[in-house]
């Protein structure tokens, strides 16, 4: 049977890249080598990290613009300690925005540099909304966000104008949306949504914000090194890259951001319109500020848990689980999803209305 | 053709587990989902992380002794930094010993924390030989050493007694020979070499060492927390980990590291023994110090390396030559590299000799 993966992350990729990226594990470009047993230095695998490199800056609009790329290791977590180390001024602050989880883990790191003023946060609402209405303050050496919320199932819908420098982790919705990127400074993300294998981590960085800090940087965690560098400053993670190399180009053939933007649309309307129609269940998040990845939902009489957790693993589907923080169910519809996958789940949802319906008149 | 892979790393891995990865890739434990889209907190791959860790304890004979195995991201040169982060006490010191390029970086990141005393360097040899007679400074907060040095082909066949903690960056002669590990306080090693696909790091620590540094951790450089998560603080390089799970059991079914340490021994004897008899090439580290993993050398006469050359990959040998610190020619015969791929290159080195024979007899 046909699974419908709606994992949070490591989540669903393109068919095409588990097929490419298994035969290259096997033998990589007719080499008869496997990807895995060639010098991250040879002639093949720099073609790829190059390739990479360019194509990101390509989808993102970037190109040419002072921008660069890296992929690099460690997740969105070790980013979370190099913007700060690279980017917060000796004896300077930085403003942050709280919107879940993710942003206190980088809030947290960033505090270990300096003042991290938490310019608003929506804590107090378990995070069911975007907070507005917040001054950034313009003395600070940067202001973070975290562009979609996981967990909780929101979505940064616009992005504040200030003079300093924007840093933006959209680890679970990069390549999902178009944006004008030239607003944000620095932008990261953990490879694991829409992007590859978990192991990568894409960074986009204008060079220009850099060598300001006033910081000795750890060479590792050093943007300028990785640049100079070019993404091999040490051993990349080959594999990882590689898939995101083959995503980004199976994206570019679907049309890049703007094409697969308007599936997103679709998907994510598709469920939210059940949701909001469906007398059994409730969304979490503000509808303002509803993520077009992750949608939050709960069922507003548990008693029908049973009755639907049975009834969606039937048809296929896995990973709608919620996360412990907000409960219910969470279904993460990044760009791999197919549109036919959300239909099945809100046909199962349906089909729950009708059983629950029946079972009230024979009872 | 079959290849002889003598790349310095990546590197060769054992056939079966370029098989089963790439299986594991298009349909992960019969569950009709690629190892790349399901969660890294599903059952299967805690499992896979639960396994890799027990595992890299037995095959060190380290299970019940205290230690910690990790399989985190960043590499060896992530571990530079994470080492005295963790371990170097504020305003304490450090003792390291120069053995060539990787000991240097390390050395050049301890140094952003606080005094970093290099027992012994042999720089000035161009790094050919180990040092020894030197002294460590007994109210250091660790000694750290490189056991073996892919770039010059030199490898500690002891180490030093101290009373301090001992921290080993053993990333290319890990699981390679028999030590006795527990004179070790904390070991690390990338994955691209002996273990699995670039993009993991195994760190294995004694927990007793930990926390006693003084110093403020950020949280995605701090051992106890990484132990405290089970090695899944954050979203680990799911693939990657779970080839050096498939590297270590294969290593397991072939003896362990007793029975591989043989093979590597074989395979060293072979390739030295013929490089010490060939009057066309040289040897470039001391005897004393060759290491059993990296064998460097070069042509006593430059004028035949183009036939060299020509005669190696003629033979299906890739991957030999030497780092532009040493020139020439190095083979790394890592774990998965079989016997037979070194008899290749012996006998080619033997046929060389024949042809020059020739010539001289003809000219």
């Amino acid at each position: 049977m046909k699974k419908h993966n709606y994992s949070a992350g490591p989540c669903i990729l393109p068919q095409e890249v588990f097929e490419k990226s298994a035969q290259a594990v096997l033998n990589f470009n007719n080499s008869d080598l496997s990807l895995l047993e060639i010098s991250h230095r040879s002639k093949d695998f720099v073609a790829v990290m190059d390739e990479v490199r360019a194509l990101a800056l390509e989808l993102l609009g970037l190109e040419g613009k002072g921008y660069q790329a890296l992929f690099l290791q460690g997740g969105a977590s070790l980013e979370f300690l190099m913007v700060p180390y690279n980017l917060m001024k000796v004896d300077g602050k930085a403003a942050y925005l709280d919107t879940g989880t993710w942003a206190n883990n980088a809030i947290k790191e960033a505090k270990l540099f300096g003042e991290t003023v938490v310019v608003a946060s929506s804590k107090e609402q378990n995070y069911n909304h975007i907070p507005t209405d917040y001054t950034i303050p313009a003395d600070a050496s940067y202001f973070h966000c975290t562009s979609n919320n996981t967990i909780f199932g929101t979505q940064m819908k616009s992005f504040p104008k200030t003079n300093i420098p924007v840093v933006c982790d959209m680890s679970s919705d990069i390549f999902s949306r178009s944006l004008d990127f030239t607003q944000f400074d620095l932008i990261y993300a953990g490879a694991q949504k829409n992007m590859g294998a978990a192991g990568a981590t894409l960074v986009i960085v204008k060079e220009e914000i850099l060598g300001k800090s006033g910081r000795t940087i750890p060479s590792i965690l050093d943007y300028e090194k990785h640049i100079k560098a070019e993404s091999m400053y040490n051993t990349p993670a080959v594999f990882a890259v590689y898939t995101c190399l083959l995503t980004l180009q199976w994206l570019k053939a679907q049309g890049g951001i703007a094409a697969i933007e308007k599936v997103n649309e679709a998907k994510a309307n598709l469920l939210y319109t059940e949701i909001d129609r469906n007398p059994l269940f409730i969304g979490t998040a503000d509808k303002k500020d509803r993520s077009n990845m992750n949608a939050t939902f709960l069922l507003v009489d548990e008693k029908n848990q049973e009755t639907f957790d049975k009834m969606w693993k039937e048809a296929g589907i896995s990973g709608i689980a919620g996360h412990r923080s907000v409960g219910g169910y969470r279904a993460s519809m990044y760009n791999a999803l197919p549109l036919e996958s959300v239909q099945v789940l809100v046909d199962v949802m349906k089909k729950l209305e009708e059983v629950v319906k029946q079972n009230e008149v024979t009872v």
